[in-house]
């Protein structure tokens, strides 16, 4: 859990966002995104893991977080595979989840049905910042590999780990760190939400999934499952839950995401262009999705940026003026 | 290494008919299929396993197939990711590989360019014996899913680890055995050939993939990759070839192979059936694929079974009269 602050704030605002936006992209779209609030399960099998619960139970009441304490019997019936060498589970009601696979296709269709263009695997060569750019006029040129250039009055940066690499932009400080991950299938629970222990965590997806995720690594911009990730993953799984050991491993994969230096986003226009960035989230792109989008919006119609988003602007990284040679003077940290 | 005795030469006789087959089937097809003659690297961590090696090399010489020690400094230049932990090596030059899956696709083309007729994915419900089915007139009605009942004066059945569940023929003690195995890509070793140790075995396929194999459990017909499988295939890598914990995890596969009670396949005709078995390969199936094509044929066109085939008729299962209830006394091991 973040510390109290704006970007606690900007991620419990987005929270709360997420049921409203779901039903209004479910009218707008007719389809559904899987959305759970039974909260997530910490689990503990050593004494240092029972201290950590501790932190855990003081840090949700210091900011007003619901956390329980859950008896051994009724964690056993929820999580019937779970490990018998599990001492003590506290429960975060505050930690809800949504597929994120559900959710991205939601929002290309409700972008499509809006009139937008989405153009799928563009490689961007470079942005040029046109001359007289800003609020008036066209403001940039995108230079695609293979294609025309497109002009555009604004741009919204959200290109997520690549985000550090778009020639023609200031140099962002942010970084690929590979996340890996596998899909369970056939797990039959009465527990619906997460379930999360030092080493990893397992997350229920659709009717008998189960997501175990997820390794944190420095590997460049290689997104690729490896032996050693994997194995972690299974170590996690066996662990905590032993009773899957015949369970169908159905899927693996591995993302990138974008890290920066002080662990926060970069949210915000760059000062005097016509461009906002919307990058760096981390491990919470999908919890910060529509409070991102809104705090965007609202900055780009002109209004000042909220109390959540302060700390959060990107030029808190960037040596005006930002003039620099392409791609030059960065190294992705690998 | 099987004992001496038919079985092991129908082994060998069918390893030695394999680079004239695929030149066959290459010159028919115009096709290719990876053949590697470079052999297995038998490998040893512990003492126990250093006097397998032996327990090999001389059993290797009983038959007069050749084994050779391979230095240290050697091995680490075929397999520069191994193990310094690895003792001893020993190289049976006698193992050769074949690419399994490019071997299947070209005998489906050689097939057809034969005016075979191959149907995929056929659910066989019964096969019916007509009376008078011999070498005269048509001899088997197979009754399938879906789909109009076909007849045959002949039938071939070589139906892996489902050939103990064909209603109609007689209960063959034939049961699945599943193997799990994955793949690794991006492999760069000098060393061509098959690896292996007391826990697995590494056998590269194509220009940068190494297959890793395979469990042996008794689950069933369920050929699924589960938890436990591929943890333990990841620890034998890891254990074996550290130096791969990097290397991307392709794919994961898991298949049945067909077993039978005394680990020997089933070869020959029904008495007095128009029907041949050939199944129960369990482990052997692509090494003894020409061979079990050739003694099939032979015994087709009314030659008697070759010594290779002594012991391995089918009659040595079924307690004639052959006739049977439709699947039932007979329960699959599980």
């Amino acid at each position: 859990m973040p510390k109290p602050g704006p970007f606690l704030e900007a991620c419990r605002a987005s929270r709360d966002l997420w049921p409203a936006w779901i039903a209004e992209l479910s009218a707008e779209t007719g389809l559904s995104i899987e959305y759970d609030a039974s909260g997530t399960l910490l689990v503990a099998h050593e004494a240092d893991e029972e201290a950590h619960l501790d932190k855990v139970a003081h840090a949700a009441a210091a900011v007003g977080e619901a956390a329980e304490e859950i008896h051994h019997d009724r964690f056993r019936e929820w999580v019937p595979d779970a490990s018998p060498g599990i001492r003590r589970v506290l429960r975060l009601l505050g930690d809800h989840r949504v597929d994120n696979v559900q959710a991205c296709a939601v929002l290309a269709a409700a972008a499509l049905a809006a009139g937008v263009t989405l153009n799928y695997d563009v490689d961007v060569e470079r942005i040029e910042l046109l001359d007289g750019g800003g609020a008036e006029g066209p403001g940039v040129r995108i230079h695609v590999r293979g294609g025309a250039p497109r002009e555009a009055d604004h741009l919204v940066l959200a290109t997520g780990a690549w985000s550090g690499r778009i020639p023609g932009l200031p140099l962002l400080p942010v970084r690929p760190v590979r996340g890996q991950a596998l899909l369970l299938q056939g797990v039959e629970w009465p527990w619906r939400g997460c379930l999360r222990s030092r080493h990893g965590y397992a997350v229920r997806r659709g009717a008998t999934g189960l997501l175990i995720g997820a390794t944190v690594e420095e590997a460049g911009l290689l997104a690729q499952p490896t032996v050693a990730g994997i194995a972690s993953l299974l170590a996690f799984t066996r662990h905590t839950l032993p009773g899957l050991d015949a369970t169908r491993l159905d899927t693996l994969w591995a993302g990138l995401r974008p890290a920066t230096p002080d662990g926060l986003p970069l949210i915000g226009r760059l000062p005097g262009q016509p461009v906002w960035i919307a990058t760096g989230h981390f491990r919470n792109g999908i919890l910060l999705a529509p409070w991102t989008a809104r705090e965007i919006a609202r900055q780009m119609t002109g209004q000042e940026p909220s109390g959540e988003a302060a700390g959060l602007s990107p030029s808190r990284f960037i040596n005006l003026p930002m003039e620099s040679e392409a791609g030059s003077g960065y190294t992705v940290h690998s």
